[in-house]
């Protein structure tokens, strides 16, 4: 996998990539995409959801703070976006917290098109159908080999599957790559999770053909730029502005460096 | 009053903190809570407010940018909180500002339990009857002991009041706890008043039998790395990513130093 | 035009800047103001956006994530306003993205009097009749002459009207200032076009009789602030923490030294 390919991509290509979001991180996810040089917009109104999904490269979900009316407008939006054939990502925040958000999740994906379901490992579990506790939107326990659930839902939905975590799982169900890139120090930052799927949901958009390497190019893209800010800053607070200045300045050097990715046996249940 | 037993009881236990707040300084609520190492989640959907109280430790509610939905949803989330015993705090933020906010207060405090009180000088002065003006969401002016206002609020609610300011007063109409630690620069700070409430809900959510002890204790501590974040900063903005740096690592040293605590006589009119 | 001077009238005066905004920068604007000096307030319900026009001393709109309910709400906040002839500010920000965004924009300036509309090259354009593209919230290519499009839209609505971007451009169809202090690195920070909405809006409250000086001298303000924030950072996450500070100690030697502000030959067409 060419991380820097796909970063230079990024920044060449500059793609807009809509998101509907909660209302916690959404200047995170927004200040992480423009800081890899492409264009996040956030427009929620039904209304104009499908319109902004019309003039757009990918389309990111997150529930973290969700409502009936947000579920309405991610439904037009990925439609349109199913139509024009551009990525669409689910985060599954908070799935297994509540039994609202487990049902909202199985309606968008059963009722459209997701082409990228992404979460901590206790809400990957609970949308692959184990019976897991979310504790909010932190991940709970999960028994059991990540790999294998993530695979599993992969082939049960014919899509791609990010669990983030200290090792993040990046696979389709044929191949799958892991990131080791990052720090503990995330675990701390609100808002992490959150920027992983923004991240995933822009480097998509620039291969949709290749999802699976283009979301992992990603996802190791933020954890070298996390490794670099953790070494600057004195905690999680400091630790964020300096995020975003790593992510804008992320050269070659650093990434062929830093770069720990790796690919692992697909075990089909 | 002993801060530290507080601060690593918040630690080791991380609890859940259920968040109905503003839209404003919602991230910040979220990542002071987790600079403790606790746990904070921000649900405001009325589908699913009562199932995220029913996991957590403890409720904060914020007006700031209140609708008529969110009081619905804050209204189931605190009659599962009320019957499972878990400390509710109301950050009656904006309160003397407009009459939609006095009457949507006094709406959630008539018809819940609301354990726990807070706001800055004019805030709560209108909340105990005061005819007082809030500017937006900065105090105004009031005239009287803050003391006698928040120990008669307090006996008349039958629960805890706070105000915050140059100095906290902290009192369920039987004891009173003030803490002067802070410093003038978080009145220029976007966000303190709000941060003062998840933490007060934080601490109390460790011991609901004293909350009192507990949320002043909160307090002392986010005091306490204000002053170590305004000594590293240059201002408003440098301030904040520093303030979270400082709670991740404060420890016991700090406090035994720094704590400015003290009790004051309470006087029932 | 005496920078300076409106520097320290908004430092004295203190003015209420009322505010429904968009939920991704709503802290920046909210900080932006404090920075200043100054109260912001952000309150978006229908049931007390006019009472809090009422104490306000000017109103500054933002559609960045609009839904019919904020228009409602709008509405009723810039009748109060009107009425008591306070500044009213519009950000039309995705103007051009889509028809709703552009047909709540025309019913807003159309039904109600707006003294301020602010936006970016595309979306200005874009109100002012052409048939332009915005990149969701980023500036599309705009052919033609800015001062002219300004200038014809400021007679044609009979307001002022601020163009952002490498130079601000300011005009009521009859003086025409430009404000050339910035960075380019503002254009990879999110928010910076909402932030001088709300300076512009803030210092507009000091003298509403002079709204083009009055909100130049803002734009140059934070302009100034921004060169000093990219000195001391190193990218567009610590950018921000600076920019604050920056406004925060802004004085009176720094302003004259640093300010680029001029003034144009109006056009009319």
């Amino acid at each position: 996998m060419d991380v820097n390919h796909y970063l230079e991509l990024v920044r060449k290509n500059q793609p807009l990539v809509h998101h509907i979001t909660n209302w916690v991180t959404i200047y995170d996810c927004a200040q992480v995409v423009k800081s890899f040089g492409a264009s996040p917009v956030m427009a929620h109104a039904a209304e104009e959801s499908a319109d902004m999904a019309l003039i757009s490269s990918s389309l990111v979900l997150n529930i973290g703070t969700l409502t009936p009316e947000l579920i309405e407008s991610m439904n037009s939006a990925v439609l349109c976006a199913n139509k024009r054939g551009i990525p669409v990502l689910l985060d599954v925040c908070g799935a297994g917290a509540t039994g609202f958000r487990d049902r909202m999740c199985f309606k968008l994906i059963d009722e459209t098109r997701i082409d990228i379901i992404k979460g901590n490992a206790s809400e990957v579990a609970r949308i692959a159908g184990a019976d897991v506790r979310t504790k909010g939107v932190d991940s709970g326990d999960v028994s059991g080999d990540l790999v294998k659930i993530a695979t599993g839902l992969a082939v049960e939905r014919d899509c791609t599957v990010i669990i983030t975590g200290k090792d993040d799982i990046i696979t389709d169900g044929k191949k799958c790559i892991t990131v080791s890139n990052g720090h503990e120090l995330m675990s701390h930052v609100v808002g992490t999770g959150c920027m992983a799927a923004s991240v995933a949901g822009t480097f998509a958009a620039v291969d949709p053909g290749n999802i699976v390497e283009a979301s992992a190019a990603g996802l190791c893209c933020l954890g070298i730029a996390a490794e670099l800010a953790v070494s600057l800053g004195n905690g999680p607070g400091s630790f964020k502005g300096f995020l975003f200045d790593a992510i804008y300045s992320l050269d070659r050097a650093h990434v062929d460096k830093m770069k720990r990715t790796g690919e692992c046996a697909v075990t089909i249940l």
